[in-house]
């Protein structure tokens, strides 16, 4: 198993790339995702494969991959399928220990294709060579800005490690991660995972030093037990998220044809993932959230939880949503009450929602989040922060009309909430405790440099587009807690 | 009631609007408000009334709202809550019929506070006026540019009203609804509910010509039967979406201190609001989406769905969450299969979901979503246009390397796209059945203002930034049906 993961880490990190099928027409597979390669900054050697062409995209063309004069680690297959036992038998006979095969047409299309599929295994196998796929999109390993990705694919690097049976379902995850500021360690379209398959990839990640976090979009384990036997162990280092295709009936016909999965029952899946640890998701963008989430907050030592909220309205909803997740917003003792009296206006009522009843000219967050920290009373927080951003800053739609004295109160905010940032990151890490901050217009902040945002982000900590989202993070951190605490890890 | 409907027209639509209050301290309430209502384009009379200022914010200041040389259609009240009872008074006696009061300080703080409210409605109804509030955040009419509001929102004018009692909420709904393109009617935030409440509300948005679909957020209501009794009458004839704060024993512990709301049994809260046609919701977001699929899009008439996709794993997900939400996934005839053929790849599997399989250079959902929508088979059709702004159109990080070859594709992808949109559009509307898109990176789309998705938008269709969304979005729609037809009005 060690080789076949060295062998994987080639697919990772080449130094030098054959791409079998390289073309000139951008109307192609093999165009696309040579050009991809080509276009994302790839430092390596790449030596495209094809026996039409004197060039490809400017590169020089071999017409077999014998001819390369170089040592390969990686192989690139966008070939028909009917072709690819022999490429794959030729990879092995030049030394190649990885492939890439994203050709389609195997075991998604019933007996005929399986059996071409297990050949081009039994082919592999033979010769020592891992593959990822085939039905897949490609890998794409941002660090190293290397993107063999169908169709067009480019990243940040982060920590989050995904593998998915659908090549648009990981694009949309990792763009959803890079629309919340966080980045991928590595994606892997897995495809039929017809050679490396879960327990490859959970093993990988598992070791993987670049990747804290791994999310995983499946349709279906061919080794159910091994697959868990692998979760449970790699669950008790990283947190591992699963979104599962095929939870009805409906959803396992769909998979059946997408990827020649078969799910069995979802009941037993999810018992099986309660007891492995594992984080189970309904969605992409949940399945987003809660990855971000893992990156870097400190796990709640319990589902003891305060709201902060500078609006009524979103600390009734939160104190629902959170009540609803089995949180208790646990009562403030009366020192703590007294502590916050003097932050607070005299009309305050001293509940669990904080409602900081829109009172001007107090001190706020930056002096009611340590003090509500420092009470032992809580596991942690949840900080409804709808004035991080006010709309007076940056309102969605249309030009605001602007004087002197408003910029001058914009500017003032955004002071304000810059020194907030650093107090509240200092805390959050200081206590060990998280600090879930609901951030209105978050996606608008981001992609406006907004610098109170992006100070959390630079620390890798989360923040959350709807009071919901905060809640349900927080409900799955104390989960992992839990589990950790349960196997005596925590 | 007639006469207290038009005095609440008045408020909408003032002529004239005396402010009490008004400050020349941005960083007070009167100040924040008034600016708010002189730099949103209000094209009324606007006279402030303070007596310590000679003029405030550039407009003359009068000492009374007894000196105003001129008739007032709506006062807004900002001075501290002691004073309101007089105010209020003070305004009958001007013959003003409406009043927004933002103040706070009433039935939320208590005993003492429920006496001054019930003494500033007693003087409101005996001087024939309606009292918006106290304890909101005031109202925003886009179509009229007027927004008498705390802190700050601009809103472009749509067919969405919305009434909640809390203005933060309201604004993120609004705010929402903007970034997936649609724009609101009136906007109030009721507070405490005092005088104005719910039925009045709905009765309001029930006969307002500018308002189709309506949107409440609500911690309590004083007189739960007659709330029902409008609501049902109102659900008839427009969608009536409500979020409803205080679920769970917590949040109706924090509504109670938020706007003095006693709530009932959620429960029996619940099955009322199926009786009566309500669509129910849990937060925010959702009762945006809800909102904005229900301006325009055709109702389905049963809940047999046709699944259409770019990728096959979002297929899968599709399935699953539709077959979760009671939707059926009706198989395709033979007939239907056959006209498909000519226009999917050879591996295609004839299945619903129907997947697109990747396939290049075939006509895809342009050929084949008439064909699924003049098959009768279906209810309507969710399409998971996942390929509508290829990441290679504005990858959401970085800069990508770009060449002619690759301007060229994109731009044939843009044209593509805008063709599409236009066969769709006219395809939905002749068959009278819903086609519910979910399109990825929507909101960047519409920001970029790429115009295949404002083609969409421009004609009042919503279009879903997940999956999950265009599935709730279907079943919501196709629930509506079924209580329109329980009710013979369908």
């Amino acid at each position: 198993m060690k080789k076949r993961m060295q062998s994987l880490e080639k697919a990772f990190s080449p130094r030098s790339v054959a791409f079998i099928g390289a073309s000139n027409n951008l109307s192609k597979w093999g165009g696309i995702v040579f050009q991809n390669i080509l276009m994302g900054g790839f430092e390596g050697k790449l030596y495209p494969v094809n026996p039409k062409e004197q060039s490809v995209q400017g590169l020089r063309s071999y017409p077999s991959v014998a001819d390369i004069p170089d040592e390969i680690d990686l192989a690139v297959l966008v070939i028909p399928s009917g072709a690819i036992p022999d490429a794959v038998s030729a990879c092995a006979a030049k030394g190649i220990q990885a492939a890439i095969v994203i050709t389609a047409g195997f075991a998604e299309l019933g007996d005929k294709g399986r059996a071409l599929q297990d050949e081009m295994v039994r082919r592999a196998r033979a010769g020592n060579m891992v593959l990822i796929g085939p039905n897949g999109q490609g890998i794409a390993v941002p660090g190293a800005k290397f993107f063999p990705w169908l169709p067009t694919l480019r990243l940040n690097p982060g920590v989050i490690g995904i593998a998915s049976q659908s090549g648009g379902i990981s694009t949309e995850m990792a763009e959803q991660l890079a629309e919340f500021g966080f980045g991928c360690s590595k994606v892997v379209s897995a495809g039929n995972c017809a050679d490396l398959s879960w327990p490859d990839y959970l093993e990988y990640f598992r070791n993987d030093p670049h990747t804290k976090v791994i999310l995983l979009y499946m349709e279906g384990a061919s080794d159910g037990r091994k697959f868990f036997e692998e979760a449970r162990k790699t669950s008790l280092e990283k947190p591992v998220i699963i979104l599962k295709g095929g939870r009805t009936e409906e959803g396992t016909r769909a998979a059946s044809s997408h990827t020649g999965s078969m799910a069995g029952s979802d009941r037993m899946f999810d018992a099986t993932c309660k007891q492995a640890g594992i984080i189970r998701v309904k969605d992409i963008k949940e399945a987003a959230i809660l990855a971000a989430a893992f990156v870097k907050t400190p796990l709640p030592r319990g589902r003891r939880v305060c709201v902060l909220t500078g609006g009524g309205g979103h600390g009734v909803l939160t104190a629902d949503l959170a009540s609803a997740k089995g949180l208790e917003l646990a009562p403030l003792s009366g020192a703590t009450v007294e502590r916050l009296r003097g932050h607070l206006p005299p009309w305050w009522g001293p509940n669990n929602p904080v409602d900081m009843v829109a009172g001007m000219g107090y001190s706020g967050p930056k002096a009611i989040i340590p003090i509500l920290m420092e009470s032992g009373e809580f596991d942690g927080v949840i900080y409804n922060g709808i004035g991080w951003i006010y709309s007076m800053m940056d309102p969605v739609n249309g030009p605001l009309g602007r004087n002197a004295d408003h910029e001058r109160a914009v500017k003032a905010q955004i002071d304000e909430n810059l020194e907030l940032s650093e107090i509240l990151i200092d805390y959050s890490y200081r206590w060990g405790l998280p600090l879930l901050v609901h951030a209105k217009a978050l996606h608008l902040a981001i992609r406006k440099n907004y610098e109170a945002i992006l100070r959390f982000l630079d620390k890798g900590i989360m923040l959350y587009p709807t009071p919901e989202d905060a809640v349900n993070a927080f409900a799955a951190l104390a989960d992992r807690y839990a589990f950790l605490q349960k196997e005596g890890v925590a």
